[in-house]
């Protein structure tokens, strides 16, 4: 429930935009697996703000601190908990405008559902800024996955009208190692596109909409390279109901398809049925419309899902709205500093809800 | 897991295709709600096969017989227990192919998850003759939500090209009967579109499918009129990670998209964002881009979602396949009786779903 | 929560002591597994009802009917719903009072939690005739145990004022076959006592109660043999709180204790500490106060535990109590059949209990 | 599952005895709750050791930081984190035998769970440090419970074969006051008797176990007034297996029982049943044998539970155990700060155990 999920590793997220800090606990974490901190800092500052035109200038140290769970460098099986303080507040720029509830934000929905006693500030529970402990627990469980040959990568396939480089892994890709080159130049923390062409075109369309005192919504891709065959259960416990309930748990994500997904719905079993066939004494598919999973469990074909997200709804124009305090219609222009287009950032937090869910999935099916 | 969700309505699903009975069991039941087991029976023969060239022909009843949880007429508040026996089974139609996988189906994720001893017949577990409690269960939660003015509608919005009418309730709908008209023809037991135009068109893609031996996806929308706002949890609980979490337990589902979708990917900030204003005291939004959600809790408005269905995998044309007994490639030719396009029987399901979770989340919310 | 239990293996029971049949889900079996029902229905025997002086005469088929889940004789690793009718159900007997809380049942406070809407017939959902399929679930749990090796066994340690033979495992028990040798007399349908002492001290104890219309309380105690070390988790995972949040699910059950247990409380370290040894390169103690569990976690010696069943609360006796529906004061003499001493039947209940906790723990511990 | 516990109130723990902190993350309080800080601390103090020949030397401060879930000093209805940091760590007191499994502690079976990778220190998560937390959560759980008329109280009953005065609430105390009176001294800080020649006589008995360098074990007794009639469910969510499965997560606990607990084994319905009466138009029980738990839902008279404690195994005798890094026998001489009774400083700690559980089912209830 609410900022808890995961079966056999269990997250759980506490913290508020302008609070003390944000953090994680993770329980379940298999004892003995090596922390390597620095790969987390370097995932961390994949997210976090700053330096970039089409991300938000708030510049947050994302470095968490860990309390609990390690022991010499690695995990001891215990709860491991992680908080990043907030250091970077400006909670000036929401105080003043507090009761007016932003369009396509949860300012109102949270008021009610919390009866007024939730902390206004930036969203507070509610705010992106929850997606750093997410960050960290799976940078974390990226480790572990790739320890044991499992890959899990991302990308930003469109924002607006601008696209990237389409990219189809059929047939099979050969190895871990085309896999990974693939997305080289984004894990090495460039702009989140497989090839600098789609990077100038989202740039632009990011830049126009900036320029407009408006944000653009965009799709974020991801891949996991390397699952074995037979992760997954039947029905409620299903891939894609597992990496759905996490990753609808990102701010903005309004929607989530697997391998061939919506286009699936206007083709026909003829086009998108994924054929069966041997290489090397292994049962494969001619193509992945199936995305890897069938009947709720992994086929040993690469994991392809996309997310769609809504624009940043913080936006500096003008925009109506109700006050809740005094319940007027009012206008407000949001102030403080937004990211133009919220997919960016979005980018290596759909990879860490993946990969945290890939490692919950495969210790429930015995295979870590 | 698995079989089992939900938070203070809780479903386990039981059964195979092919075996004695497929079931559900139900903890959390409101007690003292009447249960009318007429009205379930008029919507579980909106999902149950036959009768329309649309659909299979399988002849089943899908007629549910109440072990437990009721009494005299009403909920008792403890496990209701449903059984749907297995009349009419052919399992001879699978039994000389149970090696072959057949393409796109659980056949082969199955053999590899349950080490070859899943029950192989009609998808056993994995089929969609699961959704028959399904049907059960939520048709039992529309019942409990309509006495609060709670209405679950839902539609076909396209088979393959071929689409029904628009449909966009800009600005808010005026009252229940205005929004229940719209769905009166279905609800009825007619073709799950809200035209005559819209059904003559999908029909005719759908029997231009099964005239190929083919099928054809389709995409189903569900809105959910009269839920409160304030209903959801921050993160995890969120009312979308809580429908697709269920809603992927339908077979055949490759992606799902609340209110503006992956549409809003493509969108800016000044198209989507949700004004606020005031109507007879009650905030609402002029636009429902958000549908219905905010910060995963809903805001008064109508809840929208839509489900992508790929195309029926069983088809009659030949396919290339494995025999996961021999591990020899092999050619298959589906028999059995099977829907041209799954998404028109998956409408109920849909509806279902969805009425279960805005039930168990309306619990969980303290607001039933 | 309510009906349901269980991590890793899942189980939801349902039904009414008067309805139509009492049952159980069981999700999360291990795929393959043999299930042996001949052997179920000899475990059941043990628990129904009739044939025994020392137990009630009502006369009760604990047939179970499986639904679902198994294929050829084996565990498909689907859910396993098994189904047991209510045949002999005297209902007249309650209906006559169905009004007047009985003493230390749980009449009032169902009727205030389920406002009057709870099965008033013979306990309804709370009834002891819900032990019946977590005995078949037990006894199910039970075979997939002893084929690795691990044997739970339970008897009667005492009725009222009456011990049966005081039984203690120190050293260590050499082996499986010594271990199970002192519980056949049991297994095999006997008096669950371990020595024929026993069993005429404590009938002549029940006797007593019946003859005087009353019922006496009883303690049962379970042991198993061959728990791997290494199976719970910390804190709230450990197996204590796994085994008495499954077993306080038996009617009548007031407490629970572990190895020394209370008895515990009233000595000192250095009579209770467990200390280690070597024997055979394994790691041992040399006393059992722990029994069999250090940290919540087992540590390869004998789990222990015993459970305090309160006298049957249906005694023919006149009582003093309310009439909820007229909120009067009544005296009420309860007809119907009861047993004199509860805890002989719930001897296998415990035994089954345990059983589905120990093998629900090594699903989680990975050890099957 | 491990250190996570509860249904709509979620707690989970983190930390060891020797690292960083330990800590609590609280998910589900209900929004706009006061926090008291100073009556936290208070509460707090009566865990924490130092200052009584009685408990440990150690000078731990157990003051709590919140980090999350608290704006304006209400709980915002997010997730409260409370760290407290560890402070007077003396790791080499440790790390000296940290291969030598001290008898009836956690080391063996936690270097079994978690492959030699958990934190030998101090017991690491293992450690009792880690109801600090517990008793923070608890403590917060009181307030709300407070507000509403509830009390939740503990004492010492005995250590080793020292007894404190009976205490029997029959008939039904009358009031709050008179409840809450007799716990007055415990709850100002005293010694956790509800007399002085209680305490003389129990400080007498732990003072002989300490001076012989050995430990006592002790009985904690728990009571609460106030608790509405219909809190609990049947089955598994019992009031008995919720309490349960929360109090055994508090190390040392080898025991728990309800009201007239494993006394009744030994006696007959006549002298135990509760009869029903009215006063002032409710339902009372003459006796409360039930421990105002009847079918796991409570009954409006006061929740009665005890727990056993077994002695602290930490003693500074010599003892016979095995080097787990060498797999020879060895004899060990504990060093460190040891409480010669753990009860004593338990008593806060079942009370804390005891709210949590309360609220939760309140809550799960809808009463809250």
């Amino acid at each position: 429930m609410s900022s808890h999920t995961g079966e056999r590793l269990q997250l759980t997220l506490f913290g508020e935009s302008h609070g003390a800090a944000v953090g994680a606990v993770l329980c379940g974490l298999p004892a003995g697996e090596d922390i390597d901190t620095a790969a987390l800092a370097r995932f961390a500052r994949r997210r976090a703000p700053g330096g970039d035109i089409a991300t938000s200038p708030r510049n947050e140290s994302d470095l968490a601190e860990i309390l609990s769970g390690v022991y010499q460098g690695k995990a001891t099986g215990a709860p491991l908990c992680a908080m990043i303080k907030n250091t970077d507040k400006r909670s000036n720029d929401y105080l003043a405008t507090q009761d007016l509830a932003r369009p396509s934000h949860a300012d109102y929905t949270a008021s009610v559902r919390y009866g007024g006693h939730s902390d206004p500030r930036g969203g507070g529970h509610f705010s992106a800024r929850l997606t750093a402990p997410l960050v960290f627990a799976g940078g974390l469980a990226m480790q572990i996955l790739e320890r044991r040959g499992i890959y899990v990568r991302a990308r930003l396939v469109s924002a607006g009208s601008a696209r990237d480089t389409d990219l189809s892994f059929e047939p099979f890709p050969p190895d871990a190692d085309a896999f990974n080159s693939v997305f080289s130049r984004i894990e090495q923390g460039g702009f989140p596109t497989l090839t600098e062409e789609g990077e100038e075109r989202l740039r632009a369309e990011i830049e126009s909409a900036r320029m407009s005192l408006d944000s653009v919504g965009g799709v974020v891709e991801c891949m996991i390279f390397g699952m074995p065959a037979g992760v997954g259960d039947p029905i409620y416990g299903g891939l894609e109901n597992r990496f759905s309930r996490v990753i609808f748990g990102i701010p903005a994500v309004k929607g989530i398809e697997f391998g061939g997904g919506f286009a699936c719905s206007a083709m026909r079993a003829s086009q998108v049925n994924d054929e069966f066939f041997l290489q090397d004494g292994q049962v494969r598919t001619r193509t992945n419309y199936s995305g890897g999973i069938q009947g709720g469990i992994s086929n040993g074909m690469p994991i392809v899902l996309r997310t769609a997200f809504k624009p940043t709804p913080s936006v500096h124009r003008s925009q109506n709205t109700v006050n809740l305090s005094t319940m007027q219609e009012q206008t407000l222009a949001i102030k403080g500093r937004h990211d133009p287009c919220v997919a960016v950032r979005a980018v290596p937090c759909v990879q860490a809800a993946a990969a945290f869910v890939a490692l919950d999935s495969l210790l429930c099916a015995g295979k870590i």
